[in-house]
């Protein structure tokens, strides 16, 4: 069922256009997935999400299994129903949540024990359990369950956490019983650039339907964030999908697609659009600003999002002053529709050979975030 | 511009089916008016509202007032162009709020001297203020500024408070020098028959486009209510429509529409959805509730809200838990679309001769809060 095709190739760079094929239906490549971490992305209905372009959401397994539980979404044949999203699903392992968000008790082979952060109540993630909760919310691409390491950390606590993401991937594989899903592995290693080798050519030889690179954006230098994916992209197959994790910024995605890769998630446009800053092709600006009082204007006037055709910026500051549920819901519209707009301009530059042009012309009108 | 015309009336009661004609188009009564108090009803875009059957919707002008202010709304020709609300509007006096919201500093014949809920700046609301504030908003219904005074109280303050009434409903009368849109006066009194009597005396030697019932749901028990409004809607005018401000339940409205009220606006439907709690034809239910976990029926099973065709009971109470804010709107679609298909069905049931046996079955249906 699960199927990637590339349909486009940048002759300079690396960049690609492709199509992912899912259970769920067809994601063009570029593309970035919102974040729907509690089974809805914030303030959206799935209505919206379609017309801001998205076509492929993630959902945070960490989350989902504290609250609501899988025997609750079991009954709905699994997340899609639940949510009312028809689209292609992608789930984390709920591992990085379990590392930065849960009380970590133990982690051994076996897998990591920890304290929810809601109740308290102990649980155990190991690769077979992240893998069966993933499956039972019907996730079109399941990720595998791996240890992310923090910036800085010393190479053999980089090394200790590639292996047992090695040693957990393998497992993940060995549950993963399902021919309608893809399962993807994810590359560690950390700032050190053998480990990101030694670590892509295990989880070559265990053979995935997907990778990506994880750790990173977790601290590091913006520069070198890039010179790892540079080192990192290319060690994968060029057949598979392209997946880095947790990123990022308009202008990194723009730098990464060029890289070679194919897939974002990032909380940027809907937690930004909450505190009221909005992503736009000069910068980003924040709606409060006292500026926009009277502000008759859009917050981007050729922008074709909902908020954008239908409401003005002082409009927007006054919702988002007055902490009016509307507010939070606008902002994200517009915001998510700027990334897909972002991904959808990048691929067609690619399909039409101007990628490097569409580049150079990105990053000459963007600006640093103006707050 | 401003028009009201009965189409259709009950043999056995006071009920009555109309259209009101206003500069933004047609509302049909019985109506229930959602509460947009920020220029926003809180949660739903106007589209949504127009999908629930919202045909006229109310603001206030206390609030609107203080923010965003009049010269930021005067920018955008009114309320209508501010908010993307093409419908008609019935705004307040912002008297109720500052009685009840604002720290109050003097009532004098002049008006009222308060300070901002908000910032603690000091202003003064005359009725001659208020209209020009309403007017300002573009206001289709305009409401003199009043006294409303709380329950209990006595008879001389209730008659003082009137007759303050009174003499601010005439200056609001010669400050409102427009064709275009309605001013209405509202009777006071409490819950004394002959000040209530008086009151609708008074101001129909005014002569206004309408007549409100002010002073109602303030802290009496439900039965003096309706006894209240079943002694006052007959003194006010039958060619003129009948607002009962303030009010109510589903069940108030169609005790009240018998009685004779053409309009009616509440926080209820809209507060209560951000409490969990919705309406349902056999009652109430706090979605909250444990018993919900794992139902996958809608709220109601035969409601044609868009949240009652998309989502369980499950996910309902999944996104209320986990405050997400997809619960308030999708809460407030299904109870907003629940009031207004009532004063729909109340009208068909009116057209068709059928106001009684359609009241009998609905007080059969209808029972208490399940808390």
């Amino acid at each position: 069922m699960f199927n990637f095709k590339i349909i486009a190739e940048c002759k300079t760079t690396r960049a690609r256009a492709g199509i992912l094929q899912t259970a769920h239906g067809e994601v063009e490549t570029p593309i970035f997935m919102p974040v729907g971490t509690l089974g809805t992305v914030k303030s959206l209905s799935p209505e919206e999400l379609i017309t801001c372009g998205a076509q492929i959401i993630l959902g945070n397994t960490y989350h989902l299994y504290l609250r609501p539980g899988c025997d609750v979404i079991r009954r709905f044949n699994g997340l899609h129903g639940f949510m009312h999203w028809d689209g292609p699903i992608l789930t984390d392992s709920g591992g990085f949540q379990v590392f930065s968000l849960a009380k970590l008790r133990k982690v051994t082979i076996e897998g990591a024990l920890f304290q929810s952060h809601i109740d308290g109540s102990q649980h155990m993630l190991t690769p077979e359990k992240s893998v069966e909760i993933q499956l039972c919310l019907g996730s079109d691409i399941v990720m595998c369950l791996d240890e992310c390491i923090k910036y800085p950390a010393e190479k053999k606590d980089t090394q200790n956490a590639l292996e047992l993401t090695t040693q957990w991937a393998k497992r993940c594989k060995d549950a993963f019983k399902n021919e309608k899903n893809a399962l993807f592995g994810i590359v560690q290693g950390g700032m050190f650039k053998d480990l990101r080798e030694m670590s892509a050519h295990d989880l070559l030889n265990i053979d995935f339907d997907g990778y990506a690179v994880g750790g990173l954006s977790v601290g590091e230098p913006k520069d070198l964030m890039l010179e790892m994916a540079d080192f990192t992209l290319p060690l994968l197959p060029d057949t598979k999908p392209k997946y880095i994790m947790g990123v990022g910024t308009p202008e990194d995605i723009v730098s990464l697609v060029a890289l070679g890769a194919d897939m974002f998630d990032c909380v940027l446009p809907t937690r930004n659009a909450r505190n009221g800053q909005m992503f736009t092709n000069t910068g980003t600006i924040n709606i409060s600003n006292a500026r926009f009082k009277n502000d008759i204007d859009p917050i981007e006037s050729e922008c074709t999002c909902y908020t954008c055709r239908n409401y003005s910026r002082a409009y927007l500051r006054h919702l988002y002053l007055s902490k009016e549920l509307l507010a939070y819901r606008l902002n994200t519209i517009h915001n998510v529709h700027f990334y897909m707009n972002l991904v959808r301009q990048l691929r067609t530059a690619i399909c039409n050979g101007e990628f490097e042009e569409f580049k150079k012309e990105f990053f000459k009108n963007s600006l640093q975030p103006q707050l």
